[in-house]
């Protein structure tokens, strides 16, 4: 449980009379007004929820729409580095940079089981709000449900998000071609195993923190910089190793990557060893892939390194048709990436 | 269980080798790919999602934009008149509807509890697929999550919904004025009581179905009709009566509605007094009113019946400032109608 500055207000709804959730917050009647009032509005702002409505009514935005959602179901609620309410924003917000579009908009949809601490709500609300703040976008409408004990686990959100696209580029994997380079903005798989360590069951203790961080800034700095991106990607469930073969497949280039140059940290890898995962397939929650014309590569290292310092290239689109993904092992010798039949970390976001 | 006619295709995930959702399905690998492949994309249709992809990229509509999302939990899944997949499109749609848009774009996040009947699970997305093409709208993005056992209920819903404003109408309580109408399209309290007899633990048997449909193309026929529309709430969770106190609340004006005039199909009027419901609190999911001009009010009832033959006018705004509902009831009383604490019917949506 996080308890920085940003959490220091204290909860509006009174936590004497309702410490934690019941059925009837979700309801439709005057408990459930008071608790939108009293945590989501209070956190969101009034100015950015049209809490007693239906929908909410916006500015629209000139060039194309980009719409995307993604549930959170992440266990624990609170972890190392984030909270699932960060991750809800950060997670949508990077969806909608990945297809080039400047994040706008946010709806909220909370489905909580009866008995969860209010603070906890509280603390998650607030979490979102700051976090919606950084990204430069607005909780604009949402909703509430509330599910009986041992039908959810504590909080389930969704959220969906609206952008809008203000350049002429069609980022997409068919755009590959042979000679692109493929450009990592930091060290990979803190998320998956700041999760993991959070876990209590989890017999080991680290510091690693989750890598949870907005990416929209760093995707307008590269379009804004005037390079021709190919195709963007963030590395959430499945990791680096699982989005670079569906980007093959789609595209149906070979890619390679060069084991070597992909950074990891020491003590992700070390948490990897003992569990035995592969950090190329655990997921991040503020990492991602641009796959750029070869000759743009030093601007775009030299544009990302100013927020992301261990930025590194670390593969390429090679001229073969057979759209797989190959890596050259530190020892030389190249062998096929696939995806995993399952998962390697249930629930990590 | 519906063995309706659309039902009739077979799910094209091999039901003999996944009879149910495993925590596998959600992680990101290839059992994730195939359960997208074989039962979402196949239900939704390729045009309509891109399901490979973080978000959708959309033509920009010609107007001010409308945002909503809900999610749905209601158990059971499936109810006489609909199931979760069907309330998911037409409560999203209704919500946009609601803000006077017209429904173009839906995002679907699912929350599965792992032993989900996969062909159940199938029948769902179907059912989603035709209810968004009797809305005219697309389901353009998506996101699936796994949950353990125990940890969720068969399957949640979330969607959000995006539309366009083609009109200049502000569609608002704060735009009621005294001598304003409210029309209803039809009778009320079958979705909540439909779901209440689906309940296996229920005692009594009706033949009840839920109301649940679209009503975007009936608010579309009353803005091409040129009426002054003030108001449109439709009536969920908290029913007629929640409605009609948050509405009254926002607008400050008194409102009093005849208990005679609200029509109740007699099945759910006997079922309410068995189980001590009042219908006006009970929730419908294709139902809804609009508040409109007093001299507009032969014009909307026209409209109304076409598609809903029960329409009536139920009550009106008065010019009494004190944001309160009466209702005068069938012996000429009138009594002041307040919002319930909490809920008279749990997840219900």
């Amino acid at each position: 449980m996080n308890d920085d500055k940003e959490f220091r207000l204290s909860c509006p709804l009174p936590l004497t009379d309702y410490p934690h959730i019941l059925m009837a917050h979700g309801g439709g009647g005057r408990l459930m007004h008071q608790l939108i009032d009293k945590i989501f509005v209070a956190a969101f702002g009034v100015g950015n929820l049209e809490a007693t409505h239906d929908g909410a009514v916006l500015k629209p935005p000139g060039g194309r729409l980009v719409f995307t959602t993604d549930s959170y179901v992440v266990d624990p609620l609170f972890f190392p580095g984030g909270d699932i309410g960060r991750l809800a924003i950060d997670g949508t917000v990077n969806d909608l940079a990945m297809c080039g579009g400047r994040p706008l908009y946010i709806s909220t949809g909370f489905i909580i089981e009866e008995g969860l601490a209010t603070d906890d709500l509280w603390r998650i609300a607030q979490s979102m709000r700051l976090a919606a703040d950084e990204a430069e976008v607005k909780i604009v409408t949402g909703d509430t449900k509330v599910v009986d004990r041992g039908r959810g686990h504590g909080l389930y959100i969704n959220t969906a998000g609206v952008g809008v696209i203000e350049h002429d580029l069609e980022i997409h994997p068919r755009h590959l071609q042979p000679g692109d380079k493929i450009i990592l903005n930091g060290d990979i798989g803190r998320h998956g195993m700041a999760v993991m360590a959070a876990r209590e069951n989890l017999s080991f203790e680290t510091t690693i923190e989750s890598d949870c961080a907005p990416l929209a800034s760093s995707v307008q700095a590269l379009i804004d910089g005037g390079i021709a991106v190919h195709c963007l990607r963030d590395l959430t469930r499945g990791g680096l190793a699982t989005t670079l073969v569906e980007i093959a497949d789609s595209s149906g280039y070979e890619i390679n990557l060069d084991e070597k140059k992909i950074p990891i940290n020491e003590q992700v890898r070390g948490a990897c060893e003992i569990l035995g995962y592969d950090p190329i397939y655990v997921a991040n929650e503020g990492r991602f892939i641009a796959i750029v014309p070869g000759g743009d590569t030093d601007r775009v290292v030299e544009i990302l390194k100013s927020d992301w310092p261990e930025t590194a290239v670390i593969g390429e689109v090679r001229p073969a048709r057979n759209g797989q993904v190959l890596m050259t092992g530190r020892l030389g010798a190249e062998r096929t990436i696939d995806m995993l039949s399952g998962e390697q970390l249930p629930r990590i976001c």
